[in-house]
């Protein structure tokens, strides 16, 4: 209950960056849904996908694709509120990020994945859907280029695969690799942290 | 066998728009026709893939890949006389969207999705090629920004669900469902209908 | 064993042309690794999902993921050294292709698709990689553009097909397929061979 109620924001949050960015790109208004709903939704399609979950939950529980459709509607009437308000979309996307990736890696190795196959699988839950929208914007993928985006996605899902290693009650070790995530991120986005880039090639 | 041709149509409609976009970007005989196959089968696979379809049956019926490739082939020989037509090809490519929407709508409530999930994937079906195609070329989804393109898909879809749900039978309301698809496309053509996009943002 | 090895070597070299296009790209060190697996194993992950083998097998075998983010971070940190050995890389990918093509077109001829869609699955296995990499990273995918790439790809498919139809056995009409594959590329480099172009649009 509690959970479904976060993973509500975290879907909401998730729906207005995507449809922040397709305002910016001068999508139209049903673009900007679309967009909501991709960035939302498309993590956990894709996770869906490579683990044969047929058809892929989020196309199958109405809440969450209300809850996408309805803030992509939002943004697009409110832009100009919601930009402004970027740093608590930031925070809100901090939180989704930390609930998408442990409940991919959770999804993961419950259908039976081996540990590496769901960390990446979990990894890939939290940051395929801003991957789709920046490939849908023509954008080199910001999860790729942004401060320990993708790292700190990691580190969450590798607690999970070690909890559940170590057989500990699956809630609480959830709880603490998204805990980790969101820690992560928001010293990244306070301290300016990004991961290092290679030297310019000369030749 | 009438429903087998009308797809065939539909089928080099979305050929001819992905090869014509492939041959505007420079791409060689065989990227023409790699966008060819992309464009028109790439709907029906990406509904496959999220419905469990294996293998999906756009690869499987090889008189769809034979009408796409040769389709590919002839713009890529005729490409200006093809250009000339571009009117034409917008006429048949509001066919082959409806066939699609409806066709995929359907396949998805047969499989058991519920009716919220078929529109969407029936949508996707009609819209997924030619999202392939401009993300292949490096463009931003025309069917994002053109007029009034998904909004005709989603309605046709909602077309053919309310008809299942009223148990009503399944060839007259995917005819209901494609005319209201190609209804709205030739009007959006016609008076060049677009949906409205959000002002500017100055923050 | 052997076989194992030689795809170890093609997985190395398709993730050191990922890695060096995400240096040239800019990415950081998460990015330019994502992009060297997303390269390596994209395409037998696209295979997989396209023939329902859940999960795809590039996530389940652990050396495929150890070798292809080893190799990331190596061109990461070695970078100037590996894009001076250009020419060598390019070799290697040449033998890549040969592999991940036929392997990708005899696991859908061994999971009962038409020998049509086997052609095509196994060149998408080959090129998906490289595809999704170039998106990635916001180029027209290469694969459409460079010498006989695709065409290469499609060639050895096609020489497994054949040989399966005839009731060959299955290794050495691998290695054929290959060696098409592999002589095809390197006379494309040696002689600068190009697929034709459609001359430049007028109208």
């Amino acid at each position: 209950m509690l959970l479904t109620a976060l993973e509500l924001v975290g879907i909401a949050a998730f729906a207005a960056s995507g449809a922040l960015a397709a305002v910016r790109a001068r999508l139209d208004v049903f673009g900007v849904t679309v967009l909501a709903l991709t960035t939302s939704l498309g993590g956990g399609t894709i996770r869906d996908v490579l683990l044969g979950v047929h058809p892929p939950v989020a196309l199958v529980r109405w809440p969450y694709l209300a809850v996408a459709a309805v803030t992509g509607l939002v943004v697009f009437r409110f832009h100009p509120t919601v930009a402004k308000l970027r740093r608590s979309v930031l925070l809100l996307d901090a939180f989704g990020l930390g609930l998408f990736v442990t409940a991919g890696t959770t999804t993961a190795l419950a259908l039976g994945a081996p540990p590496y196959a769901a960390c990446l699988v979990g990894m890939t839950t939290g940051i395929g859907g801003g991957a789709l929208r920046d490939v849908l914007l023509r954008e080199i993928p910001l999860v790729l280029r942004r401060e320990i985006y993708a790292v700190a996605a990691l580190a969450g899902a590798f607690v999970v695969v070690v909890g559940d290693q170590l057989d500990l009650p699956a809630v609480p070790v959830s709880l603490a690799g998204s805990a980790v995530i969101v820690g992560l991120r928001l010293l990244a986005l306070w301290r300016h942290w990004n991961a290092p880039v290679a030297p310019r090639l000369d030749g």
